[in-house]
């Protein structure tokens, strides 16, 4: 016997109401009483997950219900802000609580982690797709824009790059793993490194399955740098994106990019094309003045993160890549993953 | 060939973006920076319509556009907040720029009657779907919620009831209209009252196409109303909802109810079976002591809304019905459309 829509909700999403003092009213009236800030600025932002466009049939709901959520606290985190309060629509074929228990748990404790409650949303019946409104708050004129970057200051990227692609790969089962080769075929890898091998793939897949937004990361950009965006559509596709926006052009040295040891492993000669290439990193991209380096380094060293400068922005327009052999790569115009491009 | 998503939204969506003065940052961004007024609550929500639940496949994109603002606005003007903000995410099967333009000449006219920015949202390939956030603010502690309704409290309605309900059967053709017979059986009306009954027929069906939400009568009632919630699963459904919210019994006259000239032509002897089950008329049920009763009166005079007394709140549980025969339908749990429902 079917649930019904209250009873889900109860059941699954009330205990993601975490206990805010600034929650005035949550689920179960006709909308959300919030209390922001005083003068802080309030931050929105929305993302959908659409099985068959961001996700297989069958992905794993778990897996679903951390991205869910992650891929909008990286827009809160690209931002600078603090992320507060989300809504959670979900179109779902039916009322299957074994994949909402499993969803629920892949969103509960990201939720928790960064202090969000859920504090509305509905639940209907359809084509599987899950959109999260996600709201927040940046002390005034504090948020990081994606138009502040200037003539002279250096590009950086978190963490590394180019990973959640090659994951991407190996769940979606676009290449084969090193350590699983299609049989009949020989292994790449030789047999007495097939375990280390199979780790790395296994930090690949992590990266794409669950995102980790750099929430602390761009609070603790604020002051220092003077653009930011987070990477969802591969360096070069957000890179473009800043430097359009900020109307400046911008260089890439290839040999700069911050590739971690499982992605050369996997992607050898490719291993640049899907750091650059490559979406769903959920790294932040920044740019920032050199007088204020040395800051923005103390900064991520606070709050843990790994940052790399990867370029500079000059005046004029368009991105270049600098390959390490000195040739380089050029074009004018945003590219990336696009829904209904050509 | 098709435009990319985002030429859509630059085409389409860039002009809902209407100049408020408290738009820090708007589409384009990561996500939006908004200025709650000094001291005011946030009041968030969200609601979807997907194809095949909430509409018939190859509904009117006009009045898709119409419908998925006005139902977040009826949320809104059901707390007696100021609407402000919104967030479009829309899922497509096609980058169908005719559709879009249709989606778009239906949201816009509400979108500026109202004075709501569109200031983020996405654009994805799949099932067509299409959920909006809409946030709004109101003065602290004013907000109109579902659990103020205390013994004694007289139960009132604006507008009237039921309509959106024929309107629908009109629409999807579940009901023979009075004008248009099915072809071989005989006209319900007289020949010479064919026009007139068209007429009303159009007028039905206006109500279930383009509902009207209550902005200025939801904010007229703040210090009057002591409870509200708006009429989207119909009266006895929504109304059981307020009142177990607020931990009362209530009784509502069946002879009282508001129905409308149309409706009762339409319905016989259904009508008030249609007022009291039928949904989605986004009209306002709200509770007011009776010691504001003038006061409730002179507020929606000034916003120029009919309201009407339709029952009272009392201590205890339940929601009971009283027809005009003296016998009473009592139900104590509510009841009303679920989309996971049994």
């Amino acid at each position: 016997m079917a649930a019904s829509e209250s009873e889900l909700i109860e059941r699954y999403f009330r205990p993601l109401s975490a206990a805010r003092a600034d929650v005035a009213l949550g689920i179960g009236d006709d909308a959300a009483l919030l209390t922001v800030p005083s003068g802080a600025e309030l931050v929105l932002t929305t993302d959908a997950l659409v099985e068959g466009v961001h996700f297989l049939p069958g992905a794993a709901a778990r897996g679903l219900g951390h991205r869910a959520l992650a891929v909008n606290l990286s827009d809160i985190a690209a931002m600078g802000a603090v992320p507060a309060w989300m809504l959670l629509s979900l179109i779902l074929p039916a009322a299957d609580e074994g994949w909402l228990g499993e969803f629920v748990a892949g969103l509960a404790p990201l939720a928790r982690g960064y202090d969000v409650a859920l504090v509305g949303g509905n639940l209907s019946r359809g084509p599987l797709s899950i959109t999260i409104t996600l709201a927040g708050h940046v002390p005034p004129g504090a948020a990081l824009r994606r138009d502040g970057a200037r003539a002279g200051d250096a590009l950086y990227v978190s963490g590394t790059i180019g990973d959640a692609a090659a994951g991407r790969e190996l769940v979606q089962g676009l290449q084969p793993a090193h350590g699983q080769p299609p049989q009949g075929q020989p292994s790449q890898g030789q047999p007495s490194q097939g375990q280390a091998v199979r780790a790395l793939d296994a930090q690949l897949r992590e990266r794409f399955e669950r995102p980790q937004p750099r929430v602390a990361l761009g609070q603790a950009l604020r002051g220092l740098a003077s653009a930011c965006i987070d990477l969802s559509d591969g360096l070069y596709a957000d890179a473009a994106r800043l430097l359009h926006s900020s109307g400046c052009r911008g260089q890439i040295d290839a040999a700069q990019l911050p590739l971690s040891d499982a992605l050369r492993a996997y992607g050898g000669a490719r291993a640049v094309d899907l750091a650059l290439g490559g979406g769903e990193d959920y790294e932040l991209l920044f740019s920032a003045a050199p007088a204020h380096r040395a800051a923005v380094e103390e900064a991520a060293a606070r709050v843990g993160e790994r940052i790399s400068c990867v370029g500079t922005v000059s005046e004029g327009a368009g991105l270049f890549v600098n390959w390490s052999n000195g040739t380089a790569m050029t074009a004018s115009a945003p590219a990336g993953f696009d829904h209904f491009g050509r």
